[in-house]
């Protein structure tokens, strides 16, 4: 098997692009998100100049459910970070589901206010269909900001479903956001998420139930104190913010920068991230499979034909799949 | 490349132990499924065995939050369907969370109703962590289980995240389960669940807010009304169930029947099946291709050694990955 690009012709452009890059360049920045977003095939050659100059910036996943008010949280820290004159990066990763929606919040609108910042930088990503392809594109948009020279990347995504969870996971400090009148709900729906968050943040904490839903936060905290958890010793605490009037902000950076120290010591963060790398390079090698299966003629009108026959009871699938590896693996 | 296992040496073992299980052998069944369902290394034959036999049996998925009433529910449909001299086969996918508690209803208690009836089969399994699998793997052991003679599936899960949310995308009818009492969340949190809905139903209906919740499905509806689907002119209907007292129950069994004949129509159920095919020829090679890999040297111990060596920088995975594979491939 020999892989679809060669590693050892880079292009000239692509080389070039990534050296703008590098040095802060937000045109060539956006260019080169953009083509790792679309998997172009100068991505991985991008993602390869990347990756030296990265792992220093601190990573924060924010997930919560729709209107929790995410991207206002996310716009208070990155201005309070910006006014400490760390540079910033956003990724926002907008579910697009039919029901409920698409309110999608442009990046034109939240980059208003940093109009003409170079230290700040805002990309919007949209949910695709992909099995684990969002998590895996996601984590790839954040590494090629980092290498523009961001020192605060924020990631933020609707915590829906596995894949928003397998999002936050790759960040080093996640924060989850709930809401005050979600009731009984918190404890049963959002049960995946819970167990991920390093910080939790009661918004809209102007709102009656904000001393509920920090109760049953509590509750849940002291039933899973068993359990032995990855972060030895940390207790997530619960910020109340009201994030439209900036209320509680500081105390949340200050959660982050307590988190962030927690992490430095006895090898959390290289053990966190040894983690997520593992997960990541199985994602890899998957996506470079299928890529490799598809330049060999795995084409989406044979797998519709495949598809076909197998649901008509013609041809079976565990016999098919098998003899089809080892027919595409062998030219 | 050289497939694991050879697809001309059926062992006489595995061959008489599918030739029982489709004759109803209760015990090969059990065998067969665990044999699956472990990904042991007959699996794949005994699979590509059951396949043959299946695909007239009716495939239903329910899935809704923990406390929802789910295996009320089902337990009751089933009842409902034996008392009919239908056979019937469950799969129960239990989430085992730290913060859930994990209160996994035994299969034993389950089945004291059920007590040597050889027409029903229930089989417990719980959440694995890799991706997609759980899916992959509760659609193979409703197939053998079906290969067994049942003509009623019934895959029952948990509806907290994308997991979850391909397990019942992989039935033929999908039942999204409400209960009184969820509020504004509804459209919120579950909206990738209610999207895959063919029924809905409000279980513990004799509660408060049981008109609310049929509203908010309603309103969902209209909402969604521009946007095409795939089941044509079917408006998923709203049923109200108290499932403890069995109330509502023959409407949601008469709901299923009306939307598996609306299937029929049109060549719409060979449509959906060879959708959720695709799908699951995919994942059969992501796994094959997995499987092929570990066969090739690709132990857990390499993958923590790379990960480790990537989180501290020093190998950089986007240069890796393509030779890993390309050495693995041409062993």
């Amino acid at each position: 098997m020999t892989t679809e690009t060669s590693l050892d012709t880079c292009s000239p452009e692509v080389t070039e692009l990534v050296a703008r890059l590098r040095k802060g360049d937000l045109r060539a920045l956006a260019r080169g998100v953009s083509l790792v977003e679309d998997d172009a095939p100068s991505a991985r050659e991008i993602l390869s100049g990347c990756f030296g100059t990265t792992g220093s910036a601190m990573r924060v996943g924010i997930t919560g459910s729709p209107g929790a008010g995410k991207s206002t949280l996310v716009d208070g820290l990155a201005r309070r970070y910006r006014a400490q004159q760390q540079t910033v990066g956003v990724v926002a990763v907008d579910p697009t589901s039919p029901y409920s929606g698409g309110a999608i919040l442009g990046d034109r609108i939240r980059m208003r206010d940093h109009h003409d910042d170079p230290g700040f930088y805002l990309r919007s990503m949209a949910t695709r269909g992909s099995l684990g392809g969002l998590a895996r594109s996601s984590a790839d948009v954040a590494m090629v900001i980092e290498a523009s020279g961001k020192r605060r990347l924020l990631v933020e995504t609707v915590g829906v479903g596995q894949d928003e969870i397998d999002i936050v996971r790759l960040a080093d400090v996640t924060v989850v956001v709930l809401v005050p009148g979600m009731g009984d709900d918190v404890q049963s729906l959002k049960a995946g998420i819970m167990e991920i968050a390093d910080i939790f943040v009661v918004n809209k904490s102007d709102r009656d139930g904000a001393d509920n839903i920090e109760r049953e936060v509590r509750a849940m905290q002291s039933l899973a104190a068993d359990h032995g958890r990855d972060q030895g010793r940390w207790i997530p605490p619960v910020i109340r913010t009201v994030a439209i009037t900036g209320e509680g902000i500081e105390e949340l950076e200050h959660a982050v920068d307590q988190f962030w120290s927690f992490l430095a010591q006895e090898g959390r963060l290289t053990a966190r991230r040894e983690m997520h790398w593992r997960t990541r390079v199985m994602d890899m090698m998957h996506h470079e499979l299928l890529r490799a299966l598809r330049g060999r003629g795995l084409s989406n009108e044979r797998l519709e034909a495949i598809s076909h026959q197998v649901a008509l009871g013609q041809r079976n699938p565990y016999q098919l799949v098998p003899q089809l590896l080892e027919q595409l693996m062998e030219r």
